[in-house]
């Protein structure tokens, strides 16, 4: 399990955050995929990759209703090994023992692309396209940082951006979905064992705030003369900590912020940042977002500035199939049933099809930064699970269809 | 004279910023200098590229006491299309009519690399650099924002970083410098004069702070178990503003904020933010950015986060030479005499030459921001009056030793 691991541990390492940044059809991510291609070819699995750039890979020819398992490689900017990863490489390692037992059944390994929305703004950008919860134009039309579209990367990658959008044919071949993933919290650590199962994914989305005011020298420009955006952010951030503070349970952060043009002795013309919300109840997640809009708008008025907040993405909370939740914590050792604050691609699908998540123990509860960790032991006892899961689904008939 | 500025239109056009980002040894900057070699070996002129990246072009054999013109070729991040082109294309047309008139005197044109020090972050880093302001060994650890040394960026280019550093022999080839630059603000516009004579560089200089926090996923993390340093760098600016608007005359700047790692679903575990502070003085200046010191470590606290604040560079308030200044502002027309708030070459040189500096008219007043423009018979006027300047110095002598 963790020789699969250790094949990719120089692919996107970033040297100046730490950690790995492996945005979506870069260099490190396109690795990565040819990474996972040759291992599902090697194991004998058939490779396509659709139009919306889902790996898929076949034990035997697609069919309706098989069992899908899979994650993404794609990461955060200075993210931890495992986030992603480690479900893709446990899917490659259950497939071989699968295969080994002879555990009949339709199964297939799917890598989405953009999990984290760290290149395009919009997290499960994979398997929102599959499913139509994205409209292909709008997904084209997303830019990185650096201002490039996804449909002008996608051309320049040499991939068509044409065919993009719903795809009902290959959803429907996904009977059951179940995502491995690292734990992005403490709740194993607490409990003391490697493996839970997921009851539910805390509803969440991301907002783009941008504040524009007038872009002037830095040496020249009066204090009394300024109409500066950076402070109207400032101010901002302050008060969206104050804002979420104030919701029990709760969760409002600006981990991104870009001025424009961004020089030192430069006032800034414009100011991007995005605030991540999230709660478990999605009214009081968008009674927290209006309050925040409130507070930006004063901010940037109080500045001579002006400020527009825009929805790049929300998901509501998504509970789990409970029937197979609970099946799941059985056959897995009676398995701790844990939610999560963080979004997944099992999330997005969790609406069209039956799904499971397992999390496997990090023993840092660090996660989206380069302390995230999986101890070997703890990564093998995942692959176990997920061996033993779908053995247990294939053997009660999921995937029976092929 | 704009027909040369004309040429150079497209050359690091920026599209997302608007304006131009020719930072100091990016392709455009070294498109532009190149640009400059070309005009100048044109004009019969003798170029040399000293080891601190300066480029000399020489109307006659290098000799100590000459007169010296000069500005520089990069750029601000998004910045105008005439600071520091305005300036070398202005010495070209000067040095066209110069040798028209057969004035003798021995004369070069100097350009100056970093001098907004956008990409290493010390400002006048060529004039630094010759003048022996700062040491080698320095300059050379300086790091762009992607991490990369100006000794590794040099190597890159295929430039030799070893024999980077004072210069007392170039130095002394200067008897006089005299640099012409777009104004920075609105004196001319105000005055109604197209050409202005600089009485005064104010003090500035910048300072990075560094919040460090702990970084976690933004879903996942309590607000109450988080260390975020996005928070305390946000009230560190706010608190910025508010202590420079207390003192009369400063200015103090937060235009240049970079969270990592950056990601939106990611709480970042570490804030960079430059100060750029000014006052006309000094001491005014240092009491100034200890009380923004206390701030951010106060604020870094309040959030467990900790902060620390390095001078990455400061130049005290520089008087330009006062008898060349009124002499010139006699020969000009009677030129107002304008102090500035921004920084330059000259006032780096003015510590070791007699040194003077010609603004022209601005109409927008606006800099480092794509809106700075200088209008076609501003750019002739400010081209004339170089001439002028030029012309009366080397015939009272200035430039005689050649």
């Amino acid at each position: 399990m963790t020789s699969l691991l250790t094949e990719i541990d120089a692919v996107g390492a970033d040297r100046v955050r730490g950690g790995y940044s492996r945005p979506v059809l870069s260099e490190a991510e396109l690795d990565l995929r040819s990474w996972f291609i040759e291992h599902a070819r090697r194991r004998g699995l058939d490779v396509e990759v659709d139009a919306n750039q889902i790996i898929w890979a076949w034990a035997g020819p697609p069919v309706d209703g098989a069992l899908v398992t899979g994650s993404h490689l794609d990461s955060v900017p200075g993210g931890g090994a495992y986030d992603g990863p480690l479900g893709i490489a446990s899917a490659l390692v259950a497939f071989d023992r699968l295969a080994e037992r002879d555990v009949p059944g339709s199964r297939a390994i799917a890598v989405f692309p953009e999990e984290e929305g760290s290149r395009f703004g919009v997290a499960c950008l994979g398997s929102r396209l599959l499913t139509g919860a994205i409209a292909p134009e709008r997904a084209l039309a997303l830019t990185d940082p650096a201002g490039l579209s996804l449909a002008e990367a996608m051309r320049a990658g040499g991939l068509d951006p044409r065919r993009m959008g719903a795809d009902p044919t290959r959803l429907a071949r996904i009977g059951t979905f179940l995502e491995l993933h690292v734990e992005q919290g403490r709740g194993l650590v607490d409990l003391d064992r490697p493996v839970a199962v997921a009851s539910s994914v805390l509803g969440h989305g991301r907002w783009r705030i941008t504040i524009l005011g007038r872009g002037d020298h830095a040496g020249t420009t009066l204090m009394s003369d300024r109409s500066d955006p950076m402070v109207a952010a400032a101010r901002t951030v302050v008060q969206v900590q104050a804002l979420a503070r104030d919701v029990p349970d709760a969760r409002a952060t600006v981990g991104r912020l870009s001025p424009t043009p961004g020089g030192t002795n430069v006032i800034a013309s414009r100011i991007d940042l995005w605030v991540d919300v999230r709660h478990p109840d999605d009214g009081v997640t968008r009674a927290l977002v209006e309050s925040i809009r409130t507070s930006a708008s004063a901010a940037a008025d109080a500045e001579g500035c002006t400020a527009t907040m825009t929805e790049e993405s929300f998901s509501g909370t998504v509970g789990f199939d409970p029937g197979l939740r609970e099946e799941l914590a059985e056959v897995l050792d009676r398995a701790p049933v844990l939610r999560t604050g963080a979004g997944h691609d099992a999330g997005v699908l969790a609406g069209h099809v039956p799904t499971a998540m397992l999390f496997v123990r990090n023993p840092t509860g660090v996660s989206h930064a380069p302390g995230e960790h999986v101890e070997p032991e703890d990564a093998e006892q995942g692959a176990v699970a997920l061996t033993e899961a779908m053995t247990f689904l294939l053997q009660r008939g999921d995937g029976a269809d092929g």
